[in-house]
């Protein structure tokens, strides 16, 4: 290792920090090292990360790999910069190898420097907060706060969540043991064993837009820490977060004493469909994938020489049956379809509410006025434009816009979509939430010909008010829309005992995440690393929950060797 | 539950079990709660268990399933005897609900009482070891000793194992947790969180025809211990042991008051490709195969709604250069060839040996001498009929005796595969090993058009003696031959520690596992539960190792309710 990184170093500096994510994902507590307050990286950090941002724009992005058969990037910030960056496009023939030959030193590093390695990559990332927040804001379209939390310190913690995962599956299996057989009045039969956890081989991340290092840290850290080299191809429009984690993972690397291909960057041309060529390589083991449900089914069909972890679209739903918080309720939804314009795999899409209305604490209300009183929550916390663009953010691709006005046409507005003029970049696509009211009779669903467009994912702004007949109406359709739909997130609220054990039945037998009866500052659209999982695997929406032990477990193997004793 | 297995009742009995088999995994010292040798089982056991078995030939084996159809069995003994045993036909359209339907309770029963459970139905197999050990015997074709063994204790061991993977692996996550993020001067945000392991479908088992209790009972354990109803698909030769294990565990779980058909059997009608029928269903979200890596390969690419455990062929290699105990090493390889005539997936095939020979403790050994003197050790292994069929078996099915055939074809015999009169069942087809010469200079797999046959399985009682230029294009040749064809061992025979390592190196880079020197009473063909790996889950040999972490960790999910606290 070179000086500046030794063992004793990293283990100084990283290993308490190890232990402690190790002690959260047992106990599932809250904890997190990453402020998510921007004032707490410093007093210049924000002038200084926004230098370090804006000295990148215009500028080629030379990370120095092997194979780099040219250059790509036509990154156009949702806020309307052009960035003008260039990255390294691959030429995979001479790249993979090159990975390959490089990961040979990191398999022999073992899992705790590993673990210790990607932690100091994280700590430096941490250190340029400021930087990856303009990164993600202006290829995501996030809001600066939330590109700030979310892509910062929130997706910090997914990957030390992933690195703590894969430390501790690596672990539990000892490096040696000494097998004995008693074997009656013979010499028992003895052999010496060791354990060693090898990689699979070369891993790929397919970023997305929305969330390139939120949704892309968990599978790449897991797959760093478990020793496979990992080349990232992020999504066209959302380059330049991943590829300064690429830049910061190589130099890190480096300074350990590793080669720095272990990590790179694999940049495409406009319409090369770069990611379908690299993920039926046969040096690609592992696939890390979060975007649609096309691209992921194809991914899970034909790169079946790899172990395809995908995130792909889901239909979540709310069942909202009764509460004792009617203001509560309002403004917890109304925020949880406005973050981001609805731009989350977990934002609710489907408010399912019983035709002839809910009781609340605040008397009974008909299903008429429960959506015209979100409408006027979202129309109050969107009120002023200033505040509803730092909520609400850009809207991330033209995509979003179309499929606004389409489904505005799917019913009767509750509430109608506006254009908010962001007050800092004017000419910004910002969009407010739009409620559409529909009928969710259960003869439009139950064995229907054709499925109501409700249960088609409406990726962004858009959220049906669904009229049921009944709350047990309303468990059903939830049940028959996780079950063939997905769902990354569900929530209910309910003041019944009966009715939540309904709801909390559905979740279990169809495996979807439950938020119940949420009044207060945390959404159904948020979840924290080390206690929640995001997603749960078992429905179509995913097949991984980011993170848990079957998302680091099969990345490795172990090789035994045994011995004559 | 029903009076006799109370909780309590299964805690008393089984949790000291559990606890041991959880301290096992860990460690991986030698550890086995069930005994090896047939006389420990009691004075009787062995005529009770004969008894048994033969009672059971020319039945109907009605274990009571919804959704019987017809009956179905035509297995043949390879000692000649027709069991003329008649098994349960499903109707999926039937039996896959009544699963469905049984599930609930079982998933709701937690991972502890499943594992108790499970633990109670490996006691009773294990009660009848004797009885099953003739099942095994008189499907697969295994001598009795060996029949008793594997597919007794050996197997209870793997299903413990796999048991106790499942119970640690869901009890990782807690089932509450108090979640508090800090706020500043605000009140912090305060959620209860509950997590609850579910499983995720209905499992399928397919059974091989040479370890249908060894190669099923991880599988059948590891899924029905995660909470999913497991449906068992036995070989058509081999269903005897799969179906009374079945019966054994419908018993067990009507006890102690869960649906019998969280387990069902499915024997199939000769020729109807029922594993491809229910490998498909939807309804099917996990399946665990043995066999042959064409139907695996099918498995995987077209069950894609399942997750898809396989172990399929491999062609295992021998390095042979140099050693410090020449008699010990051509006896560990004598007997690793002959045991159940080379019929496992584990069989070493490829013998890599130095043209010009390799040193050992009696002297420079010329490849001839190798080849010569391995051929004797062979022959005195089995010069008398008795000793050769208790440890040859008989051959499984007439594919095997065909390959014999055309494998002595290849090459020059340095040993021929010689018909041994079974003393107790004449007509039984017993062969010795055959050992052929071949030619592994490097021009022969190294860029050459056509793979020798060298680098095909050749399942059954035969060896090839590979004449290679050196030991570095041996540890080349291995390198080769398991990253394009698998392995589910290697073995390497060296007194030279350069050599060691390079063999190590091969076998971490293509994750194969190793066993180095053996000259005793271990044989490579051997693995031991709690300890040893079967299979690395990293080659194209298999996908996964019984038993791991990997092997249980996704076959359920945590699903997560979260509520304001």
């Amino acid at each position: 290792m070179a000086a500046d990184l030794t063992a004793e170093r990293l283990t100084e500096t990283h290993r308490p920090t190890l232990d402690r994510a190790l002690e959260a994902i047992r106990s599932r507590a809250y904890w997190s090292p990453h402020p998510e307050h921007p004032k707490a990286y410093g007093e210049n950090a924000a002038a200084e990360g926004e230098a370090a941002f804006e000295a990148l724009l215009g500028t080629r992005l030379d990370l120095g790999q092997p194979g780099t058969d040219g250059w790509a990037g036509n990154e156009i910030s949702p806020y309307g910069t052009e960035l003008l960056l260039e990255y390294p496009h691959p030429d995979a023939e001479v790249l993979l190898p090159a990975m390959r030959a490089a990961g040979v030193g990191w398999r022999r590093a073992g899992a705790e420097t590993r673990a210790l390695v990607c932690l100091e990559i994280l700590s430096r990332i941490s250190a340029r907060t400021h930087e990856f927040a303009h990164a993600v804001m202006h290829t995501s379209g996030q809001a600066f706060m939330m590109a700030f939390q979310a892509g910062g310190p929130h997706a910090q913690d997914r990957g030390l969540e992933a690195v703590a995962y894969a430390y501790a599956e690596q672990t539990r299996v000892p490096e040696r043991a000494a097998w004995s057989k008693p074997q009656g009045k013979r010499e028992p039969l003895e052999l010496d064993k060791t354990f060693t956890a090898v990689p699979r081989g070369i891993s790929l991340l397919i970023g997305c837009n929305t969330f390139p290092t939120w949704n892309g840290y968990p599978g790449f850290f897991a797959s760093l820490a478990t020793g496979n080299p990992v080349l990232v191809k992020p999504h066209p429009r959302a380059v330049l977060p991943l590829a300064l984690t690429v830049a910061v993972a190589r130099e890190v690397l480096a300074e350990a004493g590793f080669g720095r291909d272990v990590v790179a960057l694999a940049a495409e041309r406009p319409g090369e469909g770069l990611a379908k060529t690299l993920a039926t390589r046969p040096e690609v083991r592992i696939i890390d994938y979060t975007g649609s449900s096309a691209f992921g089914d194809w991914l899970e069909e034909n790169a079946t020489q790899a172990e395809v972890y995908t995130e792909k679209a889901g239909v979540n739903t709310v069942v909202i049956d009764s509460t004792g918080d009617y203001r509560g309720m309002l403004a917890n939804l109304a925020f949880s379809l406005s973050l981001y314009s609805g731009q989350m795999c977990t934002t609710p899409q489907n408010l399912l509410i019983p035709r002839d209305g809910i009781g609340t604490d605040a008397g009974h209300k008909s299903f008429g006025e429960v959506t015209a009183d979100l409408a006027a929550a979202v129309d109050k916390l969107l009120g002023d434009d200033a505040r509803a663009a730092a909520l609400l953010g850009a809207i991330v691709n033209p995509g979003v816009e179309k499929r606004i006005a389409e489904a505005a046409g799917l019913g009767e507005t509750a509430l109608a979509s506006r254009s908010v003029t962001h007050p800092e970049f004017p000419g910004t696509t910002v969009r407010t939430p739009l409620i559409v009211k529909l009928d969710g009779a259960r003869k439009v669903w139950d064995g229907a010909a054709a499925e109501p467009a409700f249960l088609s994912e409406c990726f962004g702004p858009v959220a049906f008010a669904v009229a049921v007949d009944s709350t047990a109406d309303a468990v059903e359709l939830l049940r028959r829309t996780v079950r063939h739909h997905g769902a990354m997130t569900v929530g209910a609220y309910t003041t019944s005992e009966e009715v939540e054990r309904q709801v909390e039945e559905v979740c279990l037998e169809e495996c979807a995440q439950l938020s119940l009866n949420l009044t207060g500052g945390v959404y159904v659209n948020q979840t924290a690393a080390f206690s929640d999982f995001h997603g749960s695997g078992g429905n179509p929406a995913a097949n991984v929950t980011l993170c848990d032990a079957a998302f680091v477990a099969n990345r490795f193997r172990m090789v035994e060797v045994r011995r004559q004793a």
